[in-house]
């Protein structure tokens, strides 16, 4: 490794430009990962577009890295239990570890936590805070999980999409053996959740999905779903009362962005006592919705922020698990100087659902 | 007792009839019981109006009885594990307990089970249904509590508010020592939150209510609400930012009726990973919500459906410590004969609170 | 069916004789099961052997049921949700649904409740409460699940020990995505809890056994079991400990009968916070034990008693999806006639993995 | 405050010295508490004693520290939520907070985590570990919560113990609302753990002592035990018996130190389905122990290793609401000189309860 590393940074809405940044120097309780790959999702295309312009700052964006310890302090190496050419996957949230929140493990609710990776400006030191880089600074506070060496790295860099299907689908929807799931959109998050509950034992996942995501909706049924619906051709709530013989779905997670009759039909397809889990942003707009039809179910609907440790490690288990064929879900690769393509590529290419950028090649 | 019970029937749309029934022969499985008072909830208020008049069968309402047991079987002497002569406080629902939700545990869900007590119509044997009885029958599948005899039964007779407080406050919010919870809504499930998040331990209990709700802000305020507002005269959402020094609430308990505001209110009181929970039906109503404001926060809102027997159990818990003032929470008793004045009084009445009927005088 | 139902009565210890009992007259809450498989574990051993010579009344023995509904009530029909000719699972327990605990959803802790089916005498009314008949009795408060006829009735029969493999793994360990499991023991019990340990997603299970059980062994393998020892060749703590890292086991669960050893491997071989679940009785012998062991590591020890509704459903979910070969777990079928023999080879035929009785043929 | 700072160290078992130790310098990350108060517990006692005598660095013991923020970093300062002049509770654990224990919330169980407050040499930099001292220095891992200055020193230090009961008897145990809860060993634990159960609605809690405990047994009476036994008098296990009618408890908790037939008693004492906390230490020593009692019974046993975030937040709730009084579990007051004589005290005195050292007079 170089003394001087090379990174994709963001200076403008829209516009990436190489920069060399020093190799920071490492301490004890430190580190410096060198990147394999870097997954892209629905905030990288948020970022990447700015249409605010907020983002003044130049930043190197990409949080979901995966790659191999580099350089790594003392203490560092025996807190998190990993050493120098281990391979690792970083937590793209810093929580402070301090406040009351965190001191009751309920990180994702932290005081003062924010997403670190991917969103910290260049000018804070030592710059290297995302992966669209060579290497990227390993923060004291970074949460990071080891993973097999003996898994190609566009299938190792899914950790990050399958940990928020596992926290959607099943620690926050509660999906466990020999239940319903319905899954209200078919990307890549939409996807990762069919895994997650096929992994723990659901009978039956139902997903939908336009017209135009035929090919996805037949790679969600290669990976377990038992059926899929066309929302353009089929009227989803009818669909799903004859699929369940009426009985309706014990969890719906609805990942459209966007839409907001989804939300609706969550709540019609959830069955008495159920749960629906909401993940698909929809720009702040507002919806009609009725409180009754939450209050007569007795249904409970959670809203998804974030994704934690435990289903980081439970979506690496699945990874290391090899009972998937997750290669088909990784569809496009990238080079650090197309990293704008990469983004672009998962923006406007109907095929496209997991793309990554391989910085060192 | 004598061999004819009377009951007040309602046999149409606030229309009541006083008339007799023979007494019921009680086989080993079932019971007859005494009533001693009879609650008077909102779902009275609706089924007294009978607006839709739906409900032309006559029937004995009243579904929140508390008694002595009069007559019982053996072998259901020994399941409830209660004999001749003891008091007890009834659930209102009967669960099948034989389908795949019963057997789970979450009667609340059954797929068969339905609100026997108050609704069935006289004409399904043997008729004494409803607690606006001098007796009311004891189906085998009834729940049953032991009760103290020690409690005048317009104590007593709380358990029913008692145990919706403790579900929705307690059970589906989570409220726990120390915690925050604002309660949308000032009547006697309101007023009945409070005692339960006391009781459970809450730091802190904010209470809002109309101008017209003063005396029951008062009340809250004695039950250890430790702060009230006047909704009219305050901006909510900011007087509990000024409380909670910008912290909101850990959990917010919507108990209005009708009202729609209240439940964007609570979405903007709860803090990072709070719990919100709908009680308050808005007759079916739809209003504008906005799906972002709850994933962001990582919140999530609980339809609450109904009364479980953990909750009536741990509501008599309450009543028998004697820790709460709580025959202030009662302010009527009514006659047999005045059941339709008693239901009037808590429709119109601004300073009722609980009210109750007592058949046996 | 004919109006004679023909039964192998234990009529003293090791002392079948068969006998007919006149087809029950069945109403409405009530149905009768023509049994197809009735499966035998170490319960059926210990009543077969009935050293005690306790249970002096004659009794139709087996608990584990799997039949066709030949007759069905109405209201049973409905609360069920089946039919004449569904084929169902019958639980052995018969909670009273109606104390505090089974109101609270606790049936395992029933009051009141006993094991009905294969332990209430012939005596009493109407007799066919065991599974090595013809038919057996389907009272009010049966416990039933619905399995698919797809499966051969060998192997939906395993939804017995797969249930408390489902229980004593899953839920009272809390075994799930990429958790360590060690079983000590390889009966039907252990390699149950491996199958459900892998269907909850268990990256690494670790089983023990004697040298005798290097058949059953080789099974768990087949079945997932990342590891398998050798208690007699090898320390099973030594070995945990290089197999784990170190890390030693999320969860330990003993089914060993009568040892006592294993009980203290099992608190040497969890981690700190872990979880271990007693399954094997030792014949009320005691052993040496230090609280101290448990204390410094903040351990929970949990009792597993019998198996709940919940555990039966998964485990028939695990059997419908069909992602094991269950039928290498059954190893031996008999005809009614045989039943003693049934016993007698689980009981002393080393290869005897699972074993049913098919009272039709 | 002055340059140096002055603590007792023990420098040999049962030997302290009153030492002085320079002002650390503070960066942003930590901070320096001048100590108000300092508990003392059982662990003190077996530290003074050091009989194996492997302690032999000098230290600055004490680990339930209480006092008033001397001088805070800035980033610390936002962490935590405090700053100068605000009085916290320090907890005497610190999580490494990295491991993967620690990213799940499980701080108890972390990796490489140890006691430091109380335990860390003085030859550890700054020295400052021990709350025999008027200074103590807060490392940036340190977890502490904020408490009200209204309270005095005295009271509010009761955070330790109190914390130990609410954990043990509330989140271990499960003790809530109309529980019955059997405590067995009346020492300032036991205490503790009948004004956390009462505090959270426990309806019966029995409290077990000798005969020389019989103003602790009183005491435990006036927070709110409802019964006490004195065992050298009467049987425990007859006497639980009689005072449940038979019923048992929901939850045991075994404080006594080195005494072992308590934990026969517990599990004796304990309902189906119930759960057994252990949290007294037994010198290492065995016990005759049997299997099949928990097993039979489906109890939990569980292990109380320390005291977590969630619980001493708790305890810090209690102790504000004034809802107890709890100025007389508080019974000795020493010096910073006469730290060994306050040792000394809670060791031989009968009548010793809670005693604290307050190091700035």
């Amino acid at each position: 490794m170089p003394d001087n590393i090379r990174a994709s940074v963001q200076i403008a809405p829209r516009t990436h430009q190489l920069q060399e940044f020093p190799r920071p120097v490492i301490g004890p309780d430190d580190g410096l990962m060198r990147v394999e790959a870097c997954g892209i999702c629905g905030s990288d295309l948020e970022q990447y577009e700015d249409h605010g312009g907020r983002r003044t700052e130049p930043c190197i964006a990409g949080h979901e890295s995966l790659g191999i310890i580099e350089e790594i302090g003392e203490r560092a190496s025996q807190r998190w239990g990993v050493k120098s050419g281990d391979r690792v996957a970083l937590e793209s949230y810093l929580p402070c570890r301090s406040c009351d929140m965190c001191a009751r493990g309920e990180f994702m609710s932290c005081r003062t936590g924010s997403f670190a990776y991917g969103f910290f400006p260049t000018s804070r030191e030592p710059s290297l805070w995302g992966g669209y880089a060579e290497c990227i600074y390993l923060h004291p506070n970074t949460l990071l999980h080891k993973v097999s060496q003996d898994i190609p790295a566009e299938v190792a860099v899914l950790y990050n999409p399958l940990g928020a299907g596992v926290r959607w689908a099943c620690h926050l929807g509660g999906v466990g053996e020999g239940d319903t799931l319905l899954v209200l959109g078919a990307g890549q998050r939409g996807i990762a959740a069919v895994i997650a509950a096929r992994a723990a034992g659901a009978a039956n996942v139902i997903v939908t999905g336009l017209a135009r995501d035929a090919s996805k909706l037949a790679l969600a049924r290669e990976f377990g779903a038992s059926h899929t619906i066309d929302v353009e051709a089929e009227d989803t709530v009818e669909r799903v009362k004859q699929i369940t013989d009426g009985k309706l779905c014990d969890v719906v997670l609805d990942v459209t962005p966007m839409a907001l009759e989804p939300v609706n039909h969550a709540i019609e397809c959830v069955r008495h006592g159920g749960r629906v889990v909401l993940a698909g942003l929809k720009g702040r707009r507002p919806m009609q919705f009725s409180p009754d039809a939450v209050i007569q179910k007795g249904a409970t609907v959670v809203g998804a922020f974030g994704v934690d440790s435990r289903a980081y490690k439970e979506a690496i288990s699945i990874i290391e698990s090899g009972r998937f064929p997750l290669e088909k879900l990784h569809t496009h690769s990238f080079s650090l100087e197309d990293t704008p393509r990469a983004i672009e590529t998962l923006q406007s290419d109907g095929d496209a659902v997991c793309v990554s950028v391989h910085p060192n090649g």
